[in-house]
């Protein structure tokens, strides 16, 4: 899978392989793929803390627009600047910086049509989500929050079960969670001592962010979205939790200089913010709006919520990306933070699919597999993890990654067929707030979802909007347990339903039998020239 | 009922008694109970138009506080600016005028105690509403848009039915439903001819607000707040849907000048504002915040919806005024609506029992119950109004008042009874977002509501939140159809339930039984010293 271009390519795969991108010091590669990865190196000082006093940026132009991006310090006198064209041709590139080894240093390049496979970013288009080059987003997340921090051939595991995975987005936390024993690998920042809290904050530890960069782009490798969640409340040991507001925003700035380029990357500011007690909502704010500044792109940034949400109405929040399993046990319920904030919603933690003694980690395969469904036909996107130890105690995905074990993935895989199949950019619900329990395109396609219910048969009664009596539709019968596909045979030929003006059926068939089992869905599409 | 001041009566009952305010011009009252009102009266110009051409206000002053008032004329060459005082003890006013007959003018009186049933205004506090003297508000609202426009038999008849009903908030529109032939009298503005279209917009006509503000005071005597709905888009005759931005300010300064010191006003900006299509987002911002600096009280401003919401997250929301049937068919769904916004939440449009061919207007008696329950367990509040005509084409509550023909109105007044023996400012989910369906506060008080299910036991499991165990509570089943309370025998003694970490329950008695009937609900309540 060519998803990636091959200098991207290069810190592939979990190994600690950054230090292969150090070498034509001051030289860039003459050419990169349109949305792929630029790299200028530049020799600088050594001496002092050149990562709190050496800064370092570079200025791309092409014609009439210019990018201004940062650069970062990346040890051993390398700093490197990171760019992602968002076009083809020719750019140029000048740097600015307070040492005058790497101030004015100029450079051109040519930036070559995308390679096969390369959609470019993705981004948030109305309550969806699509890549730069119109290829609509299906959304299908997992989590892993500390996949990053194991060892390497745990992380090549986890990346081998992602290739094999149905996930195109992948949730996962910078800093370490400190309950995990597995942890391996250096800290954010340079150790000063071996005690957990013997680091200094004013310097970063390279090879920590090599380590993640490489496991960024080693999934954008496979097409897979990384959601990198920059702060979490599962510490009480580093003490990452708790950093001044000039430390994290060093950290955040130093984090997105080196990896806003990577076109896979969406940020999320914080799981469970609300847990995390150091900060106010006040001090999320500000941190957003670091974000946003400091990042060229705009990749994609969200705030996951514990028990409060946060405001996801402000300007600076793309997409919401809730905590909340009972939302999505009902398409109503999870059309509605749609209709509140206006933008795209990802369920990003519904519970797991699991076997602990919590009830957030205790969902069986149907029931992780029925929080993508409803979601689905509320227009909005869920996410999914497990908590499958094979011994008590043991690790699991959503902890460490490894292997799947649950039932949910290859139904998660079903149901992405179906919504490539389904109209871009995405399902939009069909005359909510009426318990139609309908999503789709009005007049064009319609799917029902019958989840844990079982019917014996559905009447095929269409909202009346977009239609006018006379159109053709084909049904399915989808089992997304069993994932089957049966056509209903024949056609149905729209009229008004007589004593209402709410709907349109087919005289002739105005109902649908129903095989009477759980997790069925229904699919109403018109006919072409229908 | 002695709710609303003898000055505040002499403009009650429906009649065109405004004028009878009109007397002691430049006297006033020397004194006022507290949230009273308070009036002064001044001659002024008669010439020109002193609707555009005269202002004039009063500043009202104790001790620091100094409160501006905005005033109107009311024609015939008499000028009122009215006040509601906050607090007890002297007051002075000074006028400022561009008249120079009705500048500088100066007064003062006393603010006796309130009398006995004046609360004062009502205000949100957190998720819920309270009186200024903190008794709680516990809405049950109704809706009758036009009763104001209608013959004043009917107007009497209307208030004859407030007066026996349990509602305590009445929605209600200044501008006249077009599509009704019932309205009678005069328009806002000055009749300029015959025709729907011949009024003047630089003049008002008093005698239409003398009859608006007869009403709203008589709804206050009866203890009934007014939520004045200041636009709605139901003309298409008169053109009061698409008047100018300059226009739209005059009235609403002239509506809030007439209105704000009725201590029971509140300001709906619109019903149903996306229908409206001559206004933006823009607009209604701007004519919120023109409502907000005019009224010196600052009482609760919200705007109704039809089928998009508007950011009820903005600053000048006091409170959320929803339309969503479908949004109090499950305690989860209403919950949503606190959750995003953190403030209070009032369906106020949820369908409405009647006999219509209209999916909006055909909910059953218990359906229309059934909303209000859902509502109170997610910690909302809900309204109620009635489609019941006597004929087909017949008028009915909705539109005109009149009287009340359904069956839910006394189950309201059941359900208000359950309301004000309960937790106060009033009830809050417990547990949200996992499917317990109680409300109340955690360790003292549950309710838990079952709607159409008719369930034959429950466990009586308590989320853990407030519980150590030992704790005694007693258990009440409720009846909301037939109205009935049974006390269940003997009391329930908490313990940590085995076998998870989530519930407490009494061992020796874990569940309870349930007749099999719809429409139950479970009170468990703390018991004293338990």
């Amino acid at each position: 899978m060519a998803r990636i271009s091959r200098r991207e390519a290069i810190a592939v795969a979990g190994g600690l392989a950054g230090s292969a991108l150090i070498g034509d010091v001051a030289k860039a590669a003459e050419s990169v793929e349109r949305w792929g990865l630029h790299e200028i190196a530049l020799e600088g000082p050594k001496e002092g803390n050149p990562f709190a006093d050496i800064e370092v940026s570079a200025r791309f132009t092409q014609g009439r627009t210019a990018i201004e991006t940062p650069g970062f310090y990346d040890g051993d006198g390398v700093y490197r600047v990171r760019f992602s064209p968002p076009d083809t041709g020719e750019w140029r590139w000048t740097t600015q910086s307070n040492a005058p080894l790497m101030n004015g240093r100029e450079g051109r390049f040519t930036v070559t049509a995308p390679s096969n496979g390369n959609h470019g970013p993705v981004s948030v288009v109305g309550y969806h989500f699509a890549h730069a080059d119109g290829t609509p987003f299906r959304q299908i997340g997992t989590t892993s929050y500390g996949w990053t921090h194991q060892p390497e051939a745990m992380r090549r595991l986890t990346l081998e079960t992602m290739r094999r995975a149905p996930f195109n987005k992948m949730r996962m936390a910078v800093f370490p969670n400190a309950s995990l024993k597995t942890n391996v690998g250096p800290l954010p920042f340079a150790r000063t001592g071996e005690a957990d809290r013997d680091w200094d904050a004013s310097r970063f530890d390279p090879a920590f962010f090599q380590r993640l960069e490489a496991s960024v782009a080693a999934l954008g490798a496979l097409g897979v979205q990384a959601d990198v969640i920059l702060f979490h409340p599962y510490d009480g040991k580093y003490g990452f939790d708790e950093m001044s507001a000039a430390v994290d925003e060093a950290y955040l700035r130093y984090v997105v200089a080196r990896l806003a380029a990577y076109r896979n990357v969406w940020w999320s500011l914080a799981n469970e913010f609300d847990i995390l007690k150091t900060k106010t909502e006040a001090d999320w704010d500000r941190l957003f709006q670091i974000v946003r500044e400091a990042d060229p792109y705009g990749r994609p940034r969200s705030i996951h919520n514990w028990r409060t949400l946060y405001d996801n109405g402000k300007p600076w929040v793309t997409h919401s990306s809730i905590q909340n399993g009972s939302a999505v046990l009902d398409d109503a319920r999870a059309e509605t933070y749609r209709s509140v904030w206006k933008k795209a919603v990802i369920f990003d933690e519904v519970c797991y699919e699991g076997s602990l003694n919590e009830r957030w980690g205790d969902l069986t395969g149907p029931e992780m597999v029925r929080a993508f469904w409803h979601g689905l036909i509320a227009g909005t996107y869920v996410g999914h993890s497990e908590c499958l130890p094979t011994e008590p105690g043991g690790g699991f995905w959503l902890g460490e990654g490894g292997e799947l074990r649950g039932e949910s993935a290859p139904r998660l895989a079903f149901l992405k067929s179906i919504m490539e199949a389904g109209p871009t950019p995405g399902i939009e619900p069909i005359d909510k707030w009426w318990e139609q329990h309908l999503g789709g395109v009005p007049g064009r396609y319609y799917l029902r979802y019958f989840g844990d219910e079982a019917p014996t048969e559905w009447a095929v009664d269409l909202p009346r909007d977009d239609l006018t009596g006379g159109e053709r539709f084909k049904v399915d019968l989808i089992d997304t347990w069993n994932m089957t596909i049966e056509p209903v045979p024949g056609e149905f030929v729209m009229r008004q339903k007589p004593n209402t003006r709410y709907f349109f059926s087919d005289p002739e068939r105005p109902t649908i039998a129903l095989p009477a089992r759980q997790w069925m869905a229904v699919r109403v599409t018109r006919v072409e020239n229908g």
